[in-house]
């Protein structure tokens, strides 16, 4: 009998639809799933592709496969993955290569490829972006592991990727670098995801509290958007979910939808590194805390209460409670769009920028126009926006930070004035826009030759003799204060 | 020979400053360092106070000290103290108490708190507030022990501590809670404290960007500031650094220190807990970020040639370059008070969330009543406000939130339209007041019952079947979005 190319462990519904994808692509896969109910059940469902068997024991799975065995894991990231792995290592031999899809901890990842590479094997932490339907038709894949892994894996990971380019025929799949590379920057990918998502509801909020546009109307303009430069996924589907009505009541479903946000842990973990790595990553952290403020819903309605009727600042444009003349308004609109484009430059500038200092830290050499390149499909952040962002990574070589690219540099500078009015107005009118706010101040301190440190620097000799540079000549200084 | 009451370990400034004030207070005080050199410098300098011994071994000091013993250990965190405790715990018995003044992490305290009382042995993790000043004249003190090691240090922890109320008497030191809570506490006091100067930052980059004043004239309005309710060390100090002249070359100190903030870890502590533990305290997490933007002080000075020249926005009160009138400039002077302490109040209003929350996570039961009464003097944050704060935790029980203070909302309701106006300015100049800003969104989030988080669990629900809740039932709920 004809072994299987690879091994799929784990038939939640990522695991379920990776294996169809892999088949589809006539890969003769062997899947196999700890409760032998789940594989019955895939079997019953799928099992008429030829090129998909099941395993109902690790052993059979592993005798079945051909080798060097490639056995790729959809379980759930933490304790189960260590679990699996005490189980599978004793069937295994040196050069096996065992994947895992999930979204594991980075450092978890560095520990199981150390652990993994002593015996001889092979270890991948392989991002795997574009949830369920990603995993069925195309997701971008982020792989990190030895080149020789790699090269055995390249053609079966290109087969099942997403497609990008003017052609489609790009694979959104690269090699990363070693160990955790691969998750590391699935973790960033999910940051600055965070920071996508926070973007575009802070501009829905003031679409609807200072504009009072209706959704179905948003929607229009979500779809115009989607035309230009804001070109992605996310833009899209916004578009989308604003036309969408509720079946039962027939009211749009934002707002039947209560506003507090699940998270799952990879955009915390994302501002946890970038604070342990020294990297500002300010509109990804709001992000964030935005969804642990969602959270507070009780807290939130009571003091709406408390401070009911507490007044505004005066808005410069048409006052504070007059409407908007439909040439304001149309400004206004182009102000959010221009807003939505830098600030959304900004929090690609800080995602960029962490994975920079982490690829120094870890040793990854992490090359970033590649990895624009394999999420410009496939994944949830894909948009036109990332090809840019190859392109000026691949043209600028070294660039410390996405704000020196030429490119948009430009959008930057064309974009500013209208950015500041938004934020201005949402300031004055009350609405909090704690990512497009967020980002203004990175743009703004990142673009400032002297910013506002020597302030701080003074307290801190004055308070803890911490001593302090001068602008004028090298050293460490401290003052007498106090004399 | 009477045996010492205590033992202090470590004599670097931090731990000859708190040796000399527990001799000051006539506590025989026995020390010892690990280079001898440095204790017979410290016996030269000081050793003339007869409450001052000294000895140079660990054996001699535990000889040498009353039993139960008590010993203090100042000395740097992380692994010295790991190193410390494996060389002095064979020297020791039950009962015996070991103190850690450090800046330690909590986790390694609740680690080390664990080890000694499987030994009978007591560990004290204790927050030391104040820098060297405070040491030696009166720091803020946070212990973290058993309630029976708290009893025995009482009388030396209150001799030694700041004193504050309005007769000068209340000792600044109260039981803050077991194991890691003391070190707990002193992290989020730092961690505010980085939130208390960047918002100090943020101001005079408003006075010296937007207002074009100079240091002298700034000086003379922190000063004023300084007799209301801005009250604190922090303001007093940023008076006094203001005004001071660098003795070479006769310039403001503050023009002549370079833009370029340190830090020690703690504030990132603070926020990394925050992030784990889902409590959002964004204004201090963009108080860490500032200070790792400002070390990017060559990224900074290239992109601010990069942006040169780039339009801003039309500012309302008076177009982009008009010179601001008396009258405006008053005004704006106000709005930035306001906006201080409203900024203020919600960056403490994100520390003290978080360590109710941490109280929870970790069965602390902490007193935020107490807290903020023993930050009263002594330490770097110390501020009239603190009595405010105190005095709302302890009128309105169980406040889940600074922001639900009734003496604190008031503030808030009159600041607010002064802040949005400061933090409108400061968009449209482009002027970056990252923890003003950041602190405001954070208001009007918590304030707005129906938040934007709809938007993120619609596109969650979208992309991930990740499921929402309804405003109008129970329950969780998937929508077929594509039909």
């Amino acid at each position: 009998m004809q072994k299987a190319k690879i091994g799929l462990i784990g038939l939640a519904v990522m695991g379920a639809n990776l294996a169809r994808n892999l088949a589809s692509k006539n890969i003769l896969t062997l899947v196999f799933n700890r409760t032998a109910a789940k594989t019955e059940q895939f079997m019953r469902d799928f099992g008429t592709d030829p090129c998909l068997q099941a395993a109902y024991s690790l052993e059979e799975l592993v005798e079945k496969l051909e080798r060097p065995r490639k056995i790729i894991m959809m379980i759930q990231a933490g304790p189960a993955v260590d679990a699996m792995l005490d189980t599978l290592i004793p069937l295994l031999e040196a050069g096996d290569i065992v994947i895992d899809g999930g979204n594991s901890y980075f450092e978890d990842t560095r520990r199981r490829s150390e652990k993994l590479a002593a015996l001889g094997m092979e270890f991948v932490g392989m991002g795997v972006s574009g949830g369920e339907e990603g995993a069925l038709h195309g997701p971008s894949l982020m792989p990190g592991c030895s080149r020789k892994a790699y090269v055995q894996l390249e053609p079966v990971l290109q087969a099942i990727s997403a497609k990008a380019g003017d052609d489609g025929k790009e694979p959104c799949v690269a090699y990363i670098g070693t160990d955790g590379a691969g998750h590391y920057v699935k973790m960033v990918h999910n940051g600055i995801e965070y920071a996508d998502m926070q973007l575009i509801a802070d501009v829905y909020s003031i679409m609807r509290h200072v504009l009072g546009m209706e959704p179905e109307e948003m929607a229009a303009v979500w779809d115009e958007w989607n035309n230009g430069e804001l070109s992605s996924y996310l833009v899209e589907i916004t578009a989308a979910i604003l036309r969408k009505k509720d079946a039962e009541t027939g009211r749009p479903m934002v707002d039947v939808i209560l506003d507090v946000a699940k998270q799952k842990g990879t955009g915390r973990w994302t501002s946890m590194s970038a604070l342990e790595l020294g990297v500002a990553v300010p509109t990804i952290t709001e992000a964030v805390f935005a969804r642990n403020m969602s959270c507070c819903k009780e807290e939130r309605t009571a003091l709406e209460k408390v401070y009911a009727g507490m007044a505004l600042a005066e808005t410069a444009c048409c006052g504070k409670k007059a409407a908007f003349t439909p040439e304001e308004k149309a400004r206004l609109l182009e102000d959010l769009r221009c807003s939505l484009y830098a600030a959304k430059i900004c929090a690609y500038a800080q995602g960029f920028n962490l994975m920079g200092t982490a690829s120094e830290t870890f040793g990854w050499d992490l090359r970033m126009d590649q990895i624009s390149k394999i999420w410009r499909n496939g994944c949830i952040i894909r948009a036109r926006f990332l090809d840019d962002v190859s392109d000026s990574f691949a043209k600028q070589a070294g660039m410390k930070n996405l704000l020196f690219s030429d490119f948009f540099a430009d959008a930057l500078k064309k974009g500013r004035a209208g950015w500041g009015r938004v934020v201005a107005l949402a300031a004055e009118r009350g609405v909090s826009v704690v990512a497009l706010s967020s980002a203004l101040s990175y743009f703004d301190a990142y673009r400032t030759a002297n910013g506002n440190a020597n302030m701080l620097q003074a307290q801190r000799d004055y308070f803890g003799a911490h001593t302090y540079q001068r602008v004028d000549k090298e050293g460490s200084f401290h003052t007498e204060w106090m004399e």
